[in-house]
């Protein structure tokens, strides 16, 4: 066990769970040979998996528990009942300092609550939120919040911009990454309080980067800018509808290959570039979002994702042990609070 | 001019107007055999566009203004200084009863402002909305507000509801249409206030068609209703995301046929095939949004869109008016207000 960087899973969270889990830890191990990992759950069902994945076995180790909060749990419920569940242990884990990260594929709610009360908001941050990453025309960029925050005054959309920032420079490699909040045109005088007032804050914030302003819908595919700054009610429906709208498209291409003799035809001898095309758009590739604000990293992946949308998942969270991303964002927020006029912006965080 | 059904348009609204807008008046034309036009604008400009079509000629009255309604004009600024502009003579046309509908392509915050001081928003409703309609996996679908009012209320939810049913049967011609409400999950207890409240409303409210409670964001592409009602804020984001993501794929599916010698030969057996899904994503086909809530018709264009796109315009405006959708939306409302516990709900409207 000469592993440097150890990674708790909570091996039954997911549809397809432990199976799911357990593969995608093994396509990790290849991709992170030197992570070890922290399974917990069910030991009679996690032993026959790694007895068949001799060189994962290796490098994990299984925590038993026959505690598993359910996709339908309420958060509530989830804090009451699940303290032994694997979830709950997976966290506890970062908490005690075992694990540098926590990856978890179960009820969203649930670990958002588990995660919140267990590893506590850093220090000038009010609401954790949930990031992800998408590709666009330029590149990768990161939105946030998800989904965690249905409503947000202007400082919470202030401090999504810090921890996108981090997000972007620790997970997609971007040093001075461009932020924007999402309106409803880029005109100053457009939108609501929370976005007006967050934009006249984050012009005078120093944060590494450069603060835009303002960002429509078409901008997120885009990729106008790194880090794309919204509230959880509207940035849980942005990344939903492009989800939506990928989905659409792909059932019209299909649809367009299918419709004659010639067009299918056309399909055969343009099948290669298609596939690629598939890869492209494969949202496996992008599994992983972030519970960031925390006093630790928690990711997220997809309930429905299968092994290799795991070790997605599990990508994330190496790469944001690996670049450092908790002492990068204690460093951001410490430099808000010292900075001439940023005393204020730092009390209002 | 035997012309049963007159529309008037804002022959100086759009980025290629008055040349756009005209052509796209003798497109209209071919389709719509019985409209008369009333062209708002310059007249010197407009009399040799129509001396090259001689028979849009024929069912067109030109009305002279020098005045033009800029795209960056504030909408006060339009109110006050526009008085005598093609945009507000055209509108001023439904009001005074010569025109059935009024058709612009420019700037939408000025044809909002000067349309509801014209035409005034329907007893009954308290913000006009913007609706427009989009192709899904199932066929085609409304959603409204996509971008008047930026905060909304249950009530104001309840309305666009209301409107985006009566825009389902006049322009989509689904006798029942299903409605949902965009939010960040399905499960009653999502969401905030606004949301919730109008859920709870919509239930117990008798309009045509049946109301499926909440929606996601990838139910506007997969069809799931045939009404999405949401705030201006996240319909405006959500609409322009869509839009982006369209060009996104485009962009890819361009870059996967151009990657290697044996890509770009699929391309030419794909070729056909693909200028079908072309014309399918064409956002030209989808241009037309109406402003409903208000007592007439006013559809406004896309600003950038060409004489294709600019007749499609026409065409909602048209089939508005043939199929009584200022008399159904009346009726609708009335019976609101008839029904036992639809008093409480016709005064909160």
């Amino acid at each position: 066990m000469s592993a440097s960087l150890a990674i708790s899973l909570d091996a039954m969270g997911g549809d397809n769970a432990p199976d799911m889990v357990v593969r995608g830890a093994e396509i990790a191990r290849q991709r992170f040979p030197d992570v070890h990992f922290l399974l917990f759950g069910d030991e009679a069902r996690l032993q026959p998996l790694l007895r068949e994945l001799p060189e994962l076995a290796k490098v994990s180790t299984i925590r038993h528990t026959d505690i598993v909060v359910a996709m339908d749990d309420k958060p509530s419920q989830a804090l009451r009942a699940g303290r032994g569940s694997s979830m709950r242990l997976a966290i506890d884990a970062v908490q005690d300092g075992e694990a540098a990260a926590v990856v978890s594929a179960g009820n969203t709610g649930a670990l958002m609550a588990m995660a919140k009360f267990v590893l506590k908001t850093m220090p000038g941050i009010d609401r954790p939120a949930i990031a992800s990453f998408f590709p666009t025309m330029r590149s990768e960029s990161v939105m946030l919040d998800l989904g965690a925050n249905v409503q947000c005054d202007a400082n919470n959309l202030v401090q999504f911009a810090v921890m996108g920032n981090v997000f972007a420079r620790a997970v997609l490699g971007v040093q001075q990454p461009s932020m924007g909040i999402l309106n409803v045109g880029a005109e100053e005088l457009k939108g609501h309080d929370a976005v007006k007032v967050a934009a006249s804050m984050l012009r005078d914030v120093p944060l590494p980067g450069r603060f835009v302003g303002f960002v429509e819908g078409d901008d997120i595919a885009k990729g106008t800018v790194d880090v794309v700054v919204t509230d959880g009610f509207t940035g849980n429906i942005a990344l939903k509808t492009i989800e939506g709208t990928v989905k659409l498209y792909g059932h019209w291409l299909k649809q367009t290959f299918s419709m004659s003799i010639w067009s299918k035809l056309a399909y055969l001898f343009a099948r290669p570039a298609l596939n690629g095309l598939r890869a492209q758009v494969d949202p496996r590739r992008y599994n992983g979002a972030i519970l960031m604000g925390l006093n630790g990293i928690c990711v997220k992946s997809h309930g429905g994702t299968d092994s290799f949308g795991f070790a997605n998942a599990i990508g994330v969270a190496v790469n944001m042990v690996q670049n450092d991303a908790m002492e990068r964002m204690r460093q951001d927020l410490a430099q808000l609070m010292a900075v001439p006029g940023g005393e204020a912006m730092a009390a209002a965080l």
